[in-house]
């Protein structure tokens, strides 16, 4: 079965992972979003690209939904010897990857091609596609002015005031081949518990993605990144509200409404179910928080099996593998965006 | 004073770190090799410029002779598993010094402004000034074939037999105009032991460089780098076999005839002697290993104290300040070249 999930950060990158576990992972195709992507120090960094591969690795951190696990920083603390301002942490480890990624993008490489040399030397058998190799920068409008996305992020903590997004270079971009080939033959389509206008939304911005979506023959369904009115981590939630938006799981439906024909509704939120019913969109309830490995493998359990009830031909859903020994277990549940 | 050392990387950090102990710091220049530097990883590396700013930072590691005491090879080992050939060991502070001078690099600043810059920000007084901004690369004609020095000198540790060392860029590299002035202005003009071939030559290949050691009115001092036909460390004694020249202080002597006015001699080869002051040239008889702090400073002042004999007007030489608290101590005495 070929299963394509849209993803950004930590949220996507669990539900992947847990594919992973419950699925053929030869078969899985992860399309992720690159308009976080930024340079520092000249190293070209791809926040969300990095999350998905080392946690597919087995090698993220699970405290921090960035980076590797047991990094150190030494090289971070040699900078702000030399007085550089570290409003971005970057371990010691880590910085092999950027390193790696920057020269192979200086000699010429593309992003999709250094993605699937550097995940493939990290043992990683499902395929990473970056939305598309061209530049596409979200650029965040606060009321405090204008900031690249990091900044906004990383920097100010996400604390200003947002007024509106900006995917810069989008319209521009071209959408990866593979992406939309891969959307075509799905057999199930997984909007990932990602940040909405963060995540997701860049990746449907640039021309061809949201068409090829809306044409896919695959049942296409979203697994909310809302629970009880807020994101178990990240602005998804503060977004939603600054944006005039409802800060709920029906308004992530709605927000997906064009597209979508299943939602996986947390169990708190079944309030919901019938207005998202309402819109034409199958409903799961189910617990969406990610704690450990083994909350993983059964979410996407359960969403490939949703998948088989909303199509005309069934496929046999999924059966869970026997349990496997946390690898990654998270001290905190993050199933929410970044 | 002004003292103007000429050095590559271990001995003549050493040496400068030894004049700082001795003499009023602010008053010494060091006019380092630059063509040991190379690319890895897209990162501008100048591994002499390093190991004097990290010695007088009072930072170098003792026991290899590069990098910064106590780092960590965490990036190192993260490469190694990205599969990427680890023959140059970056550790994880040492990548900030690289990062930084990298990135100041592209953004268009020289080699001698990052060099400023960043000594500065380790606290190091001194002046330390590439040789030229310019690019000048040492290629090593073997009988193996021609080798990136780096490679040869790292990689093949210096195995293969050398036939011809050439200066890659030299004759179109232009001196820096802060080094010319410094030297015109020197009270006292000292060649670090350091390799003559490796670290010296590459200095005094660049137009206009020799010919200002011609004409400048200090006193010129060499420190032997061969010990009883030996180099402590490094391939200065088997590249003056290699090239036909006999492995002995007075061959070194020999080299630098054309200027020198003096050369600190070992007393272990006193027998030279003779054959040396029969050159016109002084000579200082003295113990130059430099096995710690206190000996750099010891040898730093006889130097000094020397130059003062070998000029019309006394300078009142060099009072040794009281021992210092061994702050780098070497586990191997490596007074020579690298």
């Amino acid at each position: 079965m070929n299963v394509v999930v849209f993803a950004g950060g930590v949220g996507g990158a669990k539900l992947a992972d847990g594919m992973t576990r419950s699925t053929d992972d030869a078969s899985l195709t992860i399309i992720v979003n690159t308009a976080d992507d930024f340079e520092l120090y000249g190293l070209y960094i791809s926040p969300d690209l990095d999350t998905v591969m080392y946690t597919l690795a087995g090698i993220a951190n699970p405290e921090t939904g960035w980076g590797i696990a047991g990094d150190t920083f030494q090289n971070f603390e040699m900078l702000a010897r030399y007085g550089v301002s570290p409003w971005f942490r970057i371990g010691d480890r880590d910085m092999a990857t950027h390193l790696l990624r920057t020269q192979m993008l200086r000699n010429g490489a593309t992003l999709a091609e250094v993605t699937h040399t550097l995940s493939r030397r990290l043992g990683v058998k499902a395929r990473i596609l970056p939305m598309t190799n061209d530049r596409v920068r979200t650029v965040v409008d606060t009321d405090e002015g204008l900031y690249a996305f990091q900044e906004y992020f990383v920097k100010l903590k996400w604390q200003p005031e947002v007024r509106s997004l900006i995917y810069e270079g989008a319209e521009e971009a071209e959408p990866l081949p593979d992406a939309l080939r891969a959307i075509e033959t799905a057999d199930t389509i997984v909007i990932a518990p990602s940040n909405l206008y963060l995540s997701i939304d860049p990746i449907l911005a640039i021309p061809g993605m949201r068409d090829a979506v809306m044409n896919a023959s695959a049942p296409i369904i979203a697994v909310t990144p809302i629970i009880a009115g807020e994101a178990v981590k990240g602005p998804a939630a503060k977004l939603m509200r600054e944006l005039g938006s409802e800060a709920s799981a029906a308004a992530v439906a709605q927000h997906y409404a064009e597209f979508l024909n299943g939602f996986v509704l947390d169990e708190r939120d079944a309030e919901f179910q019938p207005r998202i019913e309402a819109m034409g969109i199958g409903v799961l309830l189910a617990d969406t928080l990610m704690r450990d490995a083994d909350d993983r493998a059964r979410l996407a359990c359960e969403v490939i099996t949703f998948a088989d009830r909303l199509r005309p031909e069934k496929m046999g859903g999924c059966k869970l593998n026997a349990p496997t020994p946390a690898q990654s277990p998270s001290s905190q549940p993050t199933h929410a965006d970044r």
